[in-house]
C-alpha cells in the first residue's frame, strides 16, 4: 500500500495518537508527570512497532529507549528527542488551554507541540507507516527519548557513555532546533552552552509589614537590585571579572560566512515580537554566536498580584541563565560568579 | 445578669461569629468577596442589636454603616474599622489555610484576624454583650465598617465629607495599629502617610528563548535593575531628586521624647524576624517616624517556579510603597518619581 495513502486513512488516529502524548504532562523542572509520560511514550513506540522497548531508569527522568535491528549488516540510524518541556506559565498568556492540544489557522498549539513532542512523534509515526507499507525497514532503527533536555540535559553524557553499545550508530537524528528564516534545511556546527544559576535572597524570616517596619527591616529585593546593578552595566556588557576572558572575536572567515547567511530585520522583530529591534546583520550574528548571554530568566519576589500589598519581603528568588560560547568554562564562569557575589554582595 | 457570664456562656458562639466572618474573603486589592463580606458584617451588626444597620455603596467598596441611638442628649462614640484583608499569598508560608480559622497555643491564626476583624467583631460582641446584660446602652454607638483600608481608604475622605452629619461623634475609637513592645496603651499622633505605585516595564510582546535570542531581545528585567539602581544607593538612601526636600529631623523635644520610648533590641529582632539587627534606640526612632520609606513590595518577571526555565521575560512588574512622613505631599513625590524615571529609564 501507498504510504501517502496510508498517512490519509490514519491521519486521525495519527494526530490523537500526539495529542495523547501532549496531554500527558511532563514538566521536568517541576518533576510533573514525568514517569507517565516515558510510559506513554514506551507504549506509542511499541504500538508504532518498535520490536524491543525499554523505560531506562536511574539517577535521572526515564530515558525511553527503543530499537528496531533488522540486520547486523544495515546501516543503523539512531532519532534523539525528549519528552520533557517547560513549565507552561505565565498561565494567563495562553490562548488555549497547555496541555489540551488546539487547532486554529491549521496550527496545533500545546505546549511540547514543536518543542519536542511533534517531531518525535512524526518520526515515530513515520516509522509505523513505512512498517504499515512495507512490513519492515530496510536500516535499523534507535530511538533515544529522554526527559530532560528542558533542564540542561545533565545526565544525558553519563547515560550516553553507559550505554555507548546500545547507542552505536552510524547516523544520529535529531530535529529540535530553531529554523532558518528563509527555511532552507541548514547544518548547525555547535550552540553555545549553558549555565544556570538561581539565587535566593534572603531578609527577615518572614514578610513584614512594611509601613510598621519601613526603613528598619531589609529588604534583599533592594539588595539583589543593588547586586544585578554591580553585574552589568546599561549597555549590555557584563561586568563579572574574567567573564570575557576566553571570549575570542570571530575570525574574517567567520565573519565572512555570518554574511553569508541570510538576515531579514523586519523577520527577526516579528519573530522576537519587538518592532522597535535595530540591529545590523554583522551585529546580529556576532551577539549571536560569539558573544556569551548573561540572562534573568526569573526575579521573583513579593506580591506580584493585582492591586496594592505593603511588604517588605522575605526572600528574593533570582534565577540566571548564561549562554556560554567557544573556550568558556561553565566551571571557571561559575568561579567568577560566585567571586563576583561574595566581593558585591551584603552580608 | 453579669456581663462576665454572658461571655462564658456564648464563648463557642461568638467565636464561630469571628470565624464566619474570617471564612468569608474579602481581599479588596482583587476585588473577591468584597460585597459578601459587607452583607455579613451587615447581618452580624443587626444580629447583635444595632437598631439600624446599612450597606451604603458608591464608588467604593460597600461601608457597612451601623447606627444605635439612645437618646439625642447622650454621648455618640463612632467605631471604625475595616473588613477588607491584605492577599494571602505567597499561600505555600502559611501553616494553616488562611481563610480557615485555626487556633495554636491559645492564638487564632487566619488572614485579617488581627487586622481588623478580630478587633472590629470584639468591639460588636462587646456591644452584643452589653445589650443582653443591660438591656440596652448608655450611649449612642455609631459603627463603621470599610472595605478598603487594605488599599489606601482612597474613598473615606470623600464618604465621610458627603455623609458628614450621619457620621457625627464625641469620639472616635478604633483599633488598627501595631503595640508598644511594652504592652501599654498609646497615644497615637500621626501616621506616615503612603503613596503606592506600581511600574510595568515592557520588553517584547511575548517571552523569547534565551538561547536563540539572547544578546538580541530586550530585557525588560535588567532595564528595570539598572533603573532602580539609580533610585536608591546600596546603603538605603533614596536618590530621587526632591525625595527629601521637605523632610525635616526631629527637634530637640521630640528626640527627648523619643527617647522614653520603650526599646528593646531583642523584642524588635524577634518582631521583625531578623537577629542579626543592630539598631540604636535612636536610629530606630527616628528612621521609623522621621525618615520616608522607598520600598520594593512586588517585583516579579519571567519564572519564579522549582527548576529552570530558559527565557528572556516579556514583562516585568514593580509595586513601590513609599511611607511618607510630615509636610511631604504625595503628589509632589509622585512628580519626583516621574521626573526621575523619565530621565533615567531607557527609551
Amino acid at each position: 500500500m501507498d504510504y501517502k495513502a496510508i498517512i490519509n486513512q490514519h491521519k486521525e488516529s495519527y494526530l490523537e495518537e500526539l495529542f495523547e502524548v501532549i496531554r500527558q504532562k511532563s514538566i521536568s523542572a517541576e518533576n510533573v508527570g514525568i514517569e507517565a509520560c516515558a510510559e506513554l511514550v514506551g507504549e506509542k513506540m511499541a504500538a508504532a512497532g518498535v520490536r524491543h522497548v525499554e523505560i531506562i531508569k536511574g539517577d535521572h527522568h526515564p530515558v525511553v529507549y527503543g530499537e528496531h535491528i533488522v540486520s547486523e549488516d544495515a546501516m543503523t540510524l539512531l532519532i534523539y528527542g525528549h519528552y520533557d518541556v517547560q513549565p507552561p506559565d505565565p498561565l494567563e498568556e495562553w490562548d488555549s488551554e497547555p496541555f489540551e492540544p488546539t487547532i486554529r489557522d491549521g496550527r496545533i498549539y500545546a505546549r511540547g507541540v514543536g518543542d519536542n513532542k511533534g517531531q518525535f512523534m512524526a518520526q515515530l509515526l513515520a516509522f509505523k507507516t513505512y512498517m504499515t507499507a512495507h512490513g519492515n525497514l530496510p536500516i535499523n532503527i534507535k530511538f533515544l527519548i529522554e526527559g530532560e533536555e528542558e533542564i540542561g540535559s545533565r545526565n544525558l553524557e553519563p547515560f550516553i557513555r553507559t550505554h555507548k553499545d546500545k547507542l552505536k550508530a552510524d547516523l544520529v537524528y535529531t530535529s529540535d532546533g530553531p529554523m532558518l528564516s528563509n527555511g532552507h534545511p541548514y547544518i548547525l556546527l555547535g550552540v553555545r552552552g549553558m549555565l544556570y544559576v538561581e539565587l535566593n535572597a534572603e531578609g527577615s524570616a518572614f514578610d513584614n509589614h512594611s509601613g510598621n517596619k519601613g526603613n528598619i527591616a531589609r529588604n534583599p529585593v533592594w539588595e539583589l537590585v543593588h547586586l544585578l546593578g554591580t553585574m552589568k552595566d546599561s549597555a549590555g556588557r557584563t561586568l563579572i571579572e574574567g567573564f570575557y576572558d576566553e571570549v575570542k572575536p570571530p575570525t574574517d572567515l567567520e565573519k565572512e560566512l555570518l554574511m553569508q547567511l541570510p538576515f531579514h530585520l523586519e523577520e527577526i522583530r516579528r519573530d522576537i515580537g519587538d518592532d522597535t529591534l535595530e540591529m545590523t546583520k554583522e551585529e546580529y550574528y556576532r551577539k549571536l554566536c560569539f558573544e556569551p548571554t548573561l540572562n534573568i530568566s526569573g526575579l521573583v519576589s513579593g506580591y506580584g498580584g493585582e492591586g496594592a500589598k505593603t511588604i517588605i519581603p522575605s526572600t528574593a528568588k533570582l534565577k540566571l541563565d548564561m549562554r556560554l560560547v567557544m573556550d568558556q568554562d561553565p566551571e571557571k564562569i561559575y568561579q567568577s560568579l560566585e567571586d563576583h557575589i561574595e566581593a558585591h554582595a551584603p552580608t
